[in-house]
């Protein structure tokens, strides 16, 4: 049964994923616990580049219109996705949310996976990449007890570095299970609230987006 | 094939439960976000009650012993389990770490489940209670959007309300959100890092334990 629910799951994604190139927009899965800062990365970037990068914005959860509503103040093309008892999006879900998207005026997409570190990282979306979100408040044994998501991931993004000096977070600990999990994974370190390090993020993304166009 | 599986879990659970009455051991199961202090939280009540209150652990994460090693530092009766790619704990996972402990010297026992607020809901490991664990840090709307261990949860925990100067965070908007989804459950905020609350919490729990045995 699991072997034909991930079969079906990869032809849906695939079809996404050709459409998504067809239309020349890059896609990024985003994935982490609840509460890591998804949602206000998101807001971050939305209020950085402007009309410069044109973006669009799936967000998943079990219930409720929030982020969406959130996304909705900085982008006229979000689609809120409710799972229901669900704890991670299919390829189905971003089928139907794609449905609700004019591709043709976005150069990139974020999907916002359900807030969970675990079961998101075996399904394949259509996305071009996964980019995992950590946070400086979830302890640094995360990557450690994480590794699907470390190993699956293009890049792994440690959020609230603003709060740091408040907990303890041994930083050199964190970095060394990533690399030793994942030794060609990208690390930035950044804050949401604050802005710190969000440029790093979106100069990643502009140079992912002229890579796959060379 | 899912209701043969939920049914097989009901039956193990049931058997985890008459043993630990047997034993006269409160259990609690332990459910949160990765990063949200469920370990921090426990080690906070260790320290707090000595051996007025013996406890034992069951540690759930995908990998590594780190929550193990930690507990270690403050009871003799710990197990880690590890589910590899599991994102919840099951009760066949309890009855082998039941099988590594001696009931008879304890008073109470916590199942930390995996860091996941979704998956580990629906399932009965056999313990007396649910216990939610928020934190500051995640986000005011974490209640919302988790309506299920809100509903099935006889206490939610706010922890990290040290944090709370320094993030943004609508304690009104979260409590009105529990108390709509679940008018029965209390709340308790406090603090794992600094201590504070946690008196309530260990309050909480003899409560509790004497309901049980009147």
């Amino acid at each position: 049964v699991v072997q034909n629910v991930l079969k079906a799951n990869d032809e849906l994604a695939a079809r996404n994923r050709q459409r998504l190139h067809a239309a020349g927009v890059l896609s990024i899965d985003l994935m982490g616990a609840p509460g890591c800062g998804k949602t206000s990365l998101i807001e971050a970037v939305l209020q950085r580049v402007g009309p410069a990068l044109r973006i669009g914005v799936i967000a998943g959860d079990l219930a409720t219109q929030r982020d969406a509503d959130r996304i909705a103040r900085f982008s006229n093309h979000v689609v809120q996705i409710n799972t229901g008892k669900g704890c991670h999006l299919e390829a189905h879900h971003v089928t139907a949310a794609l449905d609700r998207i004019e591709l043709a005026k976005l150069d990139l997409l974020f999907i916002e996976n359900v807030g969970n570190l675990i079961c998101p990282v075996g399904f394949d979306l259509g996305q071009d990449l996964k980019v995992g979100v950590f946070s400086a408040t979830g302890g640094d044994d995360k990557a450690a007890k994480h590794p699907y998501i470390v190993i699956e991931s293009a890049l792994l993004l440690l959020n609230m570095i603003d709060l740091l000096p408040h907990v303890r977070f041994n930083r050199d600990l964190f970095l060394e299970d990533i690399h030793r999990l994942n030794p060609a994974a990208q690390v930035l370190e950044l804050s949401a609230a604050t802005g710190a390090g969000v440029d790093a993020f979106v100069q990643w993304i502009q140079t992912q987006r002229e890579m796959r166009k060379a």
